[in-house]
């Protein structure tokens, strides 16, 4: 059928075949059809959706667009995805800590776009470290030091890549089949034996109501566990920043203390359930419970912080750096923010501090841009403490005077003090499998 | 606004104003916003529609966004618009008739892309005729001859040129907004004080069913009155071809015969009824039927048939031609198609013919393509006759044999031979003004 056919259908809400949409995705990566072509049928898919099968369709389609990545390891193999919120650093808690338990994790990953810096610019907080590995290295270290972190390539499902540039310039972003095949399409075009995947809930989340959340974790679980492998999903919350760190090297110091078994306890928390996961799917722990007091002695005997320090050692990062985060890049001014009035913080709006985060120089807004690893926002108090008047909540560390003044008035406005406490609210939302 | 969120708005079902409007079509013109934008907006206008504001605001951008035109005339400027039909041949006499009548009428038309050519195609069987004017010129004849009819030009709304092409190969077509618009924008961009609307209705028309050709109609005459100019529509049958002949130089033949007050029948009520549209605009007819029979007068005088030949003549084709119809092409063979059975003809598919047409050579497949002007069907008998078996109800003028025997099944295909007489039906259905 001709392309324009296939645009036809689905805007007359019709379903594309396995063939039909097999078709589309590799005339589009030879440049065959032509991006006027894709982005009327990306905005008729928006319009008109895809049920299941379609979106199956799509995501293998995209998956078998580039190189598959297979390991050959004699062992369980490990993957993770996170749907992105601030002060998220788990990735760099759980991969060398479900790797230090013998799974085994190459995790490619994007650099961040947005509020703050992705794990590939957490990770380069550090001298030397690097991210950019080819493909036969990145296996070969996941089979040797067990895990391994780098910058995704666009050898991997190139379709993904040329669509996703596509959907960001026709507002076609926010579709949920275009969503979960994009990102699932990434996550099978790797071999692995068990995924797990974080959906983010809230304000600084991609998705705003956790019915929506839920509706993508459920096709997205349903996605893996089609194209027959293990897949499961914990909805998480958003609403407030995970841990008190926000900013590239501040996660990163965040994460080794973590790493240390020193906290905070919504990033351990947090962490240890991702990992239990794996330890279910991979047949290491019986129960959930069981799985989490293995992750924690592995925190407390230190063999996840040696193995971050294998694993950045190997990607020629500085090792003393994990030692002594003095030689972490530093921002030279902090200034403290003060409670305004006396009470209980009732809610610290993830989005704004993200935003402030932005704002002093720790994300991007452009593809390819340089950002500050040194700056950002450590959060004194958290929704549920209690302040007094003029007590600090936020240390703002900033390197230019001009964005402090944009980013103070943000941070301010992300905190609502209330008289009352607020009722206390999961972190962990729901669990889909 | 940036491109992109007027793309979400029109995405989300909201209304794009004016001046969004102006800037989108400004910007694609200058080619700021690519295509691959402009494609999904598109698509999202053709799902979420545009009310009658927007599409006034639409046409309106896309009538500035190349040269207006003004001619300069002591009189009514009349203009006409056809959506198209099989063997529609009524701007060949209705613009030397109205002409000859003392109105204005500078014609500009596409070539044909279909079943047969267009308007200019059929002149172009008359050897030495250009079509290829000059505005200038165009402004020039039209002020001393009374008429010209020239090929539309890329200066005249470029917007609609560039729009058109991407409609056409993203699925975007059909959507009643963007029809209109484009319609209404070549005739805004040319001044004119009374314009006439043919909407077609039926198997061989863009629109099939009355409701739509009625909503089409109704939309273009508001965005014709809106824009200050007298405007009305007819809508008309085309469930059969209009005339008897389908083919540029038959229909050249057919509309000389008109000019001659020699019918056919269905030509010569459709022409009359449109031209007393516009005399009765420019206040040159009272009613309908003075201005019927002012136009009757000016074909029984042979005046519309001398407007034709000095048209002609002034554009630089072979006078002789008109008068000689041996001098226009003719096809080498003919063949009679024969009665299957006898009875009434029921139905005539005037797509089918179109298509036989087309499989003869009479239309193209791609811009640019060279057509065969001699060939085509002349049809012997029309809905209503009576046909003994084996009676010759069609004559299919072709130049090869191959084509001839793709196209005689097509032909035979279209009668639709029953027992009793069908009902007749009106070819006039409706006027809107």
């Amino acid at each position: 059928m001709r392309t324009i056919d296939l645009i036809q259908k689905k805007r007359d809400g019709g379903r594309l075949t396995r063939e039909e949409i097999a078709q589309l995705i590799a005339g589009f990566v030879r440049e065959e059809i032509p991006d006027y072509q894709m982005s009327a049928l990306l905005m008729a898919i928006y319009l008109r959706g895809m049920d299941r099968e379609e979106t199956l369709d799509l995501t293998e389609a995209m998956a078998r667009s580039g190189r598959r990545l297979k390991f050959d390891v004699d062992g369980f193999v490990a993957d993770k995805h996170s749907s992105g919120g601030v002060g998220d650093k788990v990735s760099l808690v759980l991969v060398p800590l479900i790797a230090s338990a013998g799974l085994f994790i190459g995790k490619l990953s994007g650099r961040g776009l947005g509020h703050t810096g992705g794990t590939i610019d957490k990770l380069e907080s550090i001298p030397g470290f690097c991210a950019a590995l080819p493909l036969a290295e990145f296996k070969r270290q996941v089979a040797e030091v067990g895990a391994a972190i780098a910058e995704s390539s666009s050898e991997i499902a190139p379709a993904d890549h040329k669509l996703y540039a596509l959907r960001d310039a026709t507002a076609t972003v926010s579709s949920l089949p275009l969503i979960a095949s994009s990102i699932m399409s990434k996550k099978l075009a790797i071999d692995s034996d068990g995924l797990v995947l974080d959906v983010k809930v809230g304000r600084g989340a991609l998705m705003e109501t956790e019915e929506r959340a839920e509706e993508l974790a459920r096709l997205m679980v349903d996605l893996g566990q089609r194209a027959g492998r293990k897949t499961a999903a914990l909805i998480t919350a958003m609403d407030q920043p995970l841990g008190r760190m926000v900013g590239n090297a501040l996660e990163l110091r965040e994460a080794l203390s973590a790493l240390e078994d020193q906290g905070p306890q919504d990033l351990e928390e947090l962490t240890l359930e991702l990992g239990a996961e794996l330890l279910l799917m991979a047949g290491q722990a019986h129960t959930r419970d069981e799985g989490k007091t293995k992750l924690r002695q592995k925190l407390r005997d230190g063999s996840a912080l040696a193995k971050l320090q294998e694993l950045v050692a190997r990607q020629g990062g500085d090792p003393r750096a994990l030692e002594d985060p003095e030689l972490l890049p530093q921002a030279r001014g902090r200034l403290e923010v003060k409670a305004r009035q006396p009470g209980y913080i009732k809610e610290l709006d993830a989005l704004a501090i993200g935003e402030a985060a932005h704002l002093l120089g720790a994300g991007r807004t452009a593809k390819g841009q340089a950002l500050d690893h040194a700056v950002g926002i450590e959060l004194l108090k958290k929704v549920g403490d209690h302040v007094a008047l003029g007590e600090p909540v936020a240390l703002v560390h900033y390197n230019s005077e001009e964005r402090l003044a944009l980013a103070k008035s943000k941070v301010e406005a992300a905190f609502t003090v209330g008289a009352e406490p607020p009722a206390p609210e999961a972190l962990i939302r729901k669990r889909i499998a």
